[in-house]
């Protein structure tokens, strides 16, 4: 097979969903599938072994042939082993991922840390569009929150791999609690789970989604109240990482960050009030959208089957 | 001149003293000088400029002609033009200091910035004694308070040579208003200017270092309370720092470092409550103790003399 012809199956595995795709090498996804990651109450391994059978199907009807498979996961990742050493949202500890999926799909598998992943689709999309370049952070805002700290164009992982934990960084000492453990950590206020679950116990309306909540910023004083808790959480976190990093760029991600401009008006204007001697860095969204961790992730695939695609990034 | 026979003059320029030294290629500081920054009343360049002289005289004295000045400064320093872009505890902005000491001294000047020229020589002193190398993150604590994030051996510099500010991570939103112009800084409670400022400020007895608070604990309330203050506040800029960074290891430096077991014992046990689900990563004290940043500023030197030096470092 030529390059040309080569796909890759890739899994960005989220905290609510699992997002794969048939990505091609020049970065195309020419198949799209998303599933709850725990469908039909079973555990999240065998909804994403589905999805992959899935997507496998998908590419043999468009008459392609896998040749690798790239999955991108949340929490600590050992990437040399492809071993989940804890991931909170999904049940995982010290799971051996890559073992489990190589076993099911007979492909090479590669599985990597989702922020990190997608910081590298980022990074792919910067230097080609001109940007910043090798020096910024990518902050995905899902049902939980990761940072993908990219320094010349690496994503630091870090002693252990736990490099990149943005979400757990405790910006209201004694705070919320966390679903970790601690209290007051960026993500116990601002991830999706988080505003979704503080918007129902202030006693908002019903509400399935983030975004529904977003939608009534300005009509309803619960929703008004707990966005602007999450932009507060968020600005005292970014106030700390431009303070360590002083990236050239903050790239915010995930699910959460599709609130556009109702999310980075707010926080640029936090961050800056926060910052009495420095000006803030830019705050962008991610140039691949909400597709930067399947795009991440079929990066690992491809250079897992030895093969450098040849990824076209949208411009923004 | 053979490499073996060149010194180079090391100024480590803190809030409070600049530590100056003659530094030959093994590192070993032939001559040591202390001043205020501010003595007699002086800006800090010109007791700057007092010092160097003093330390070329020393080093004529002894035979040996310095071949390069390295300088290590607090704040926003911009390495690559050797101008200090804003170093508040100094009252520098802007400031050309490489090219009024390469003026003065007639000598090939390198500037960089404290903290990053500490990590490094901590960096050498880990690699030649089998320590955790090129991960880790260098925390000087005196007057202020900065952070050398070194990964793969090199500090990090951020997209402006502003990165490692470490002292100005607000943990206490709304807090203790620091002499940056932020609030809750880590630095308006753990530096030593903050500890002794808000020991009297509590109407502790008259003491003029933070050695002098250290000395009280256990038998005076206000030390008690300033200490257990300034600890929670490293701890809760460390929580950030280890989820941020995953250091292998954290070296505290600079003059409170000096407090030893009073400090890294409870900053140890704060930072493990803090942190619900992974360990903190080791906590130690500087290899070079609190001459980091003279050797740091030496090591400096000698690379914009060309010279390769063989430095030894003391073992812990």
């Amino acid at each position: 097979m030529t390059t040309d012809s080569a796909v890759v199956l890739a899994v960005d595995v989220g905290g609510t969903g699992l997002k794969g795709a048939v990505v091609d090498a020049h970065g195309r996804s020419v198949v799209l599938r998303e599933e709850p990651s725990r469908a039909a109450g079973r555990n999240v391994e065998e909804n994403l072994l589905e999805l992959l059978d899935d997507l496998a199907q998908d590419a043999a009807a468009r008459g392609v042939q896998p040749v690798a498979v790239g999955v991108g996961a949340p929490g600590t990742v050992e990437e040399s082993s492809g071993t989940i050493v804890y991931a909170s949202n999904l049940g995982w500890r010290r799971f051996p991922l890559r073992a489990v999926l190589e076993e099911a799909t007979g492909l090479p598998v590669a599985v990597g840390h989702d922020a990190r992943a997608a910081g590298r689709a980022e990074h792919l999309a910067s230097v080609t569009s001109g940007g910043t370049g090798g020096n910024f952070v990518f902050v995905p805002v899902g049902t939980g929150i990761a940072a993908a700290i990219v320094v010349g164009g690496v994503a630091l992982d870090g002693a252990r791999g736990a490099a990149g934990e943005f979400g757990h960084v405790i910006v209201h000492p004694g705070g919320e609690p966390c679903p970790c453990g601690q209290r007051g950590c960026v993500e116990a206020y601002a991830a999706g789970a988080a505003v979704l679950r503080r918007y129902t116990a202030r006693g908002g309306r019903a509400a399935s989604s983030t975004a529904e909540v977003v939608a009534r910023l300005g009509a309803d004083a619960h929703a008004d109240a707990v966005w602007a808790d999450a932009v507060r959480a968020l600005a005292l976190g970014l106030q700390g990482l431009t303070m360590l990093l002083d990236p050239a760029e903050i790239v915010l991600g995930g699910g959460v960050s599709r609130a556009g401009r109702a999310l980075l008006d707010p926080l640029a204007g936090e961050l800056g009030q926060l910052l009495a001697w420095r000006a803030a860095p830019p705050l962008t969204t991610a140039r691949w959208g909400t597709g930067a961790g399947r795009i991440g992730a079929a990066l690992l695939a491809f250079e897992r089957a030895g093969i450098v695609p040849e990824f076209v990034p949208p411009t923004r």
